[in-house]
């Protein structure tokens, strides 16, 4: 368990859940510790996640590197992400924050219930955009609000930013989601760590195909429920299908609904003090919408 | 997730954690409600670990039905046990108590700890009988004691009864684990509603064969460890191994150390009130090494 856990920590990823943590702590000029162990904790939760969902989609590469499931077995990483959820709990428990707590496992909930929302519409070509957007709340949006309004709780004066952080990692997830499914159709396989299209191998829709699929013709539209359907490119090629995304402009359309959920989540900072804290929380959109294509 | 969850659930089963937590709840004079929720909480707790174990040990048969995994498939069945965890976490946190909390995610982290002890050690046949003691106590052990104990936390003056409760099921634990390692190589197989010699077939050694390894020769030993490591009785019959076992008489080694643990568990009960629900507490480990062979 400690050589697949350090394998699983030393994989990197963004640390952008306790990140945000990190900054909102600071803002609401928290000097206590706290914050890094519900950093730590939250890193936990989407870790056990990913272990999970590398099981479930049958992964083999993440952040370029084999993924636990691909090297220690399915079995393992089953119970390698059941000890994260739970160690992540008892963590959480030794702080005795009732109130943290709840919002932890409210979040939680809602990404496994996104998890198997997805499941569920997994090689389904009929995803409305309103599925989109519930499936990435639960699945993105809730961990991020509940990294971002955590803070909030340290102290009953600091209850009055909850709304707006919660709203601001929300929408700020939201924002993140979308890019990194418009980052699976147009980045590059080196820069991605896993193959291109991955989603759409996997069966599943994400924005750009959801926005795409009534633009196109009969035919065109079975090239890609095939493609959905079975997890493989046959009737069609990788590189055609980037061609229809160009064609009918979704890319940029899908870019643009991030950058309004990006809008949204600066919106939402204006109820936070002015501070060079809530400066870097403005400009975070930015970053991830700039994200190397 | 309803059907998948509804499906388990009739599965049935003994609800024996959530009877002891009940009949304690009583014994200690508690009139409210909690003892029924925290009953489903620990059930649920149980319920996950049983359909990840099934995805683990690849079982297709439990409770003389179809596994959870058999029939949705791991992906599912990941999900489902990841649900059942934290759900169970969520109404755990609304009743709003922390010591109990901590009881539940300590018994909790536990298990999967000896979860995956038991895959480290699974094709190995080099088990201590220590070993095979720690296994059991954290795989079964630590849920049972948290449901005897739990109750003494519902009132400050019944926590005198804590240590006691919790060795009461951590014997208690112990006692039933032995005796359903038993059955798995005493019983039919559709007394069991799986087959026969599971166990073995799962590269897991149990006590009877950890008794009786150091009693057989060069060549049986090579047998025994045979069918640990390949899953399949190749050089051996079922039968065969089944005359070692009674010729070494380990099977009736095996009952006098669960009725030792038995004896361990009511010997905990002299500090609890004489009532009519410590009586039935008393003759649970009579039942339970009585169960049919």
């Amino acid at each position: 368990m400690q050589k697949a856990g350090r394998y699983v920590i030393e994989g990197g990823g963004k640390r952008l859940r306790p990140a945000l943590l990190l900054v909102v702590s600071r803002l609401l000029g928290y000097t206590g510790d706290r914050d890094v162990c519900y950093g730590a904790v939250i890193e936990m939760i989407h870790t056990a996640t990913l272990v999970h969902d590398d099981i479930i989609d049958h992964a083999r590469v993440r952040r370029g590197r084999a993924t636990a499931n691909d090297r220690w077995g399915n079995q393992l990483t089953v119970l390698l992400g059941d000890w994260l959820f739970i160690r992540s709990m008892e963590i959480a428990l030794e702080m005795g924050d009732l109130a943290i707590l709840r919002l932890l496992s409210r979040a939680t909930v809602e990404m496994v219930e996104g998890e198997i929302l997805g499941l569920q519409l997994q090689h389904s070509q009929d995803i409305s955009y309103e599925q989109y957007l519930d499936l990435i709340r639960r699945k993105t949006g809730e961990l991020f609000s509940a990294a971002c309004a955590l803070p909030s709780l340290f102290a009953p004066e600091l209850e009055r930013y909850r709304q707006p952080l919660a709203e601001y990692g929300r929408s700020l997830g939201a924002c993140f989601q979308i890019v990194d499914d418009l980052l699976d159709v147009t980045a590059s396989e080196s820069r991605l760590g896993k193959p291109v299209f991955s989603d759409l191998r996997e069966g599943k829709l994400t924005l750009p195909f959801i926005l795409l699929l009534p633009r196109l013709g009969t035919k065109q539209r079975k090239a890609v429920a095939d493609v959905v359907a079975s997890g493989e490119f046959r009737a069609t090629e990788p590189a055609e299908l980037r061609a229809w995304l160009d064609e009918h402009q979704v890319l940029q359309r899908s870019r643009e609904i991030a950058a309004e959920y990006g809008r949204r989540a600066v919106e939402a900072l204006v109820a936070l003090p002015a501070s060079p804290e809530r400066d870097a929380l403005a400009i975070a959109p930015g970053y991830i919408i700039e994200r190397e294509y």
